[in-house]
Formats: structure tokens, sequence, C-alpha cells
């Protein structure tokens, strides 16, 4: 398996996935969610207060119609067309299909000069070089990069090493045509991936599960290096 | 249970426990030392080639020793009176009796500008900033501060939240006085800790465990905020 095939099946899972995880997304089933890393994100960027934010792999636009509704401009990017699709459908933002390296490359008519770009449980590729540039072109220079990703050291019983993984949706309702290739990263690597890309950890927030104390996720606020 | 009680419980433990812990740390007892984190602090510490090293809470001295013989000069300082007794026994190194408060507050006669400072699994009190503050006054501004501690996210079963901690010393050899209050800190009231006590994480080391895949220690490799 090449890492171009790892992040080619990356790419289509989300075509072909897009309503499953639409419906799962809007119907509130992913628990984890629900009881904590929803709130995380959305704190967190009200924290900032933002007028203007760039949800980068915004999916289907919960993010960025929790958001707007809280008086932020919102422009939501993701590379499935499906997804981007469904966001337009409910409104709340601007929403764009474009990959991270179509933004990288200034191939896409954006807003620049944003105050924050928050990529919710959206990096899941190992080259995230496209993902760092296209927020350091896009977001003003005092502003705000929130990531919100799998909490590196709560994340199953596999050994402590950055690597791709599978995630089957086995444990998620509904039908899932295809698995997601997704590339896990220690805490140690995702201090390093940022520093080798312009961007230095300012803050750290780890929502905790209040029925067994675990956190559920990691949220790394980060800033211009 | 107040917070001057812990403090004083702690320092009391490395008064009672000095010659216990130095037979331990000279024996080679300590597992997870021995295996990966011992090699891991001298590892950073070298990795920042540094002339002049300042070991906040030094114990028995081994790190010292260990610096010293890879070319560097090293002082100690541990508030443990017997401690400071037996690294000066064995020497390499220049040590001091002192507490952080004292360093903090510039009442111990030390050399300025030291390249590194390391604490090697050495913060165990709630309140940091004496610490801290220490390394301020003593660090050159382009230099560092090395941090070795407890990896908040594998520090066993207990809940993910900071909090005073007890160590009992069961699963060491030999005999321990007295049991240890230590506190423990997640890993985003780490990297909020130094942020508010002039100090940004600049780098991240994670020791594993060859046997079982678990991270053993965390570093933290910070620079002036």
């Amino acid at each position: 398996m090449t890492f171009d095939d790892e992040k080619e099946r990356l790419r289509r899972s989300w075509v072909a996935n897009a309503s499953a995880w639409t419906e799962v997304v809007r119907e509130g089933r992913i628990e984890s969610r629900r009881v904590a890393t929803d709130a995380a994100i959305i704190d967190v960027v009200t924290s900032l207060r933002p007028g203007k934010v760039l949800d980068l792999g915004c999916g289907e636009g919960w993010l960025a119609r929790a958001l707007s509704s809280a008086g932020m401009e919102v422009w939501g990017v993701d590379a499935s067309v499906p997804l981007v699709e469904a966001a337009r459908g409910l409104g709340g933002g601007t929403f764009v299909a474009a990959s991270y390296e179509q933004l990288a490359a200034g191939a896409v008519e954006l807003p620049e000069a944003f105050d924050v770009a928050v990529a919710n449980f959206a990096i899941l590729e190992e080259d995230v070089s496209a993902m760092f540039t296209a927020a350091l072109r896009l977001v003003r220079p005092d502003g705000a990069l929130v990531i919100q990703t799998v909490h590196p050291a709560f994340a199953g019983d596999g050994p402590y090493v950055s690597g791709w993984r599978t995630e089957t949706f086995a444990a998620f309702p509904g039908e899932w045509p295809e698995s997601m290739p997704w590339y896990f990263r220690t805490l140690s690597d995702w201090v390093a991936v940022l520093g080798t890309h312009g961007w230095r950890l300012a803050d750290v927030r780890e929502p905790v599960d209040p029925r067994n104390g675990r956190a559920l996720s990691i949220l790394f606020i980060c800033r211009r290096g």
C-alpha cells in the first residue's frame, strides 16, 4: 500500500460515505460528539471572538451552521462534492468544494484574512503541508488555527506510533460503502508537524468524558510560529 | 488536607527517603528509567549542545554526572540536603542545597546564563511559579528549559483531571519511610502553566516502552514565550 493509495482511498471514502455521514451527524448519532467534542470546538472558536471563520474540511456543515448562528461569517471548504452539496442544502455559510492542495495553491476564490481557521476532525492525511500552507495563506497574521482531533494517547490499544489506521465505521449506524484510511499521529509528531509548517502550539484543550474520566479528543490552538 | 500540607509532606519525603532513593537510582532498579527515560533526557539535552547546564531537582546527581561525562559544565540544585550530600559524594558537578523559591529569589549564588535548565521528574508541586521563575532568571534568553515528567495520558486509570496523587513506592525495592504526594497535571494544564509562567512549548518527545508500545514519559522542550 503506497502513500498515494491511502490518500486516494481516503478521498474516495468521503464521497462514497457522504450520505451515511450526513445522516449520523445530523441525527446526533456519534456519542462522543454529542457528550463533549461538538461543544468543545464551538467553545474554543467562540472564545477567540472571530468575525470571519474558515471551516477546513467542513463536511455536511454542522459546525459552520453553529458558528453562523452565533453571529460569525463562515466559509466552509471540503473536498467531497456530495458533502458540500449537503452543506449548501441547509445553508449557514458559504460552501466551496476544493482540496487543501487547491486552497494552498490559491486556486480557489475565497476571502483572505480569516480570523480563525478551524479543522474539526478533518486532518486525516499523512502529508499535512497543503492544509497548513492553506491556513497560513488565508488566516491573518495574528489569527489562529484551531484543530480538534483524536486524542493521541486515548486512541486505543495499538502501539503508540504514528501511522495509517483504518476506520471501518462498524460502530456507526447506517450503511458505509467504504472504510476510511486515516493517519494516526502521536502528540510529539503533532507538535513537530505544526512547527515544521509555520505554526506553534499556543494552547491545548482535552474534553473529558464525564462518564469515565477519559479524554475524548484534543484541541490544539495554534498561532504562527 | 491543605495545599501547604502537601507541599511540606513532599519536601519531607525527599529527606526521609533520600537513602532509599539514592540506592534504587544508583543500582538501576527503576525499570522505566533503565529502558527509556534516562536515555531520553540525556539525548534531548545533548542535542541542544549546551556548554553549561542547570539540573533543577538533581537528586543524588546521576544526570549531572552523565552530562558532565559528556563534556558539559553542570550545576545541580536540590532542596533535599541528604540528596545533595550524596551527589557531592560522587562529584560530576557542583551541587547546591536550595529550594526553587530560594533560586527564584536570587538567594543562592549561582552562575547565570545557563544554556539549558533541566528538570527530570523534578516538578512535583502544584505551584510551579518558583521553578519557572528560577529558570527564567538563570537561563540565557535563547536557552531552553527541558522537562521530563510522567506522561499525562499514560499515568494510570484514574480520571483525567489534574490533582494531587500519592506515590507509596510499593513497587520499588528497599525501605521507604514516607509516601510522597505529587501533583498530576493533564497535558492541557502543562501547556497552560508553561504559558502563564513565561515559557512556551517548542517540542515534545515521548519515549516508548519497546515491550508494550506505551509512552513511558513525556519531555517538553520549552523556549521563552
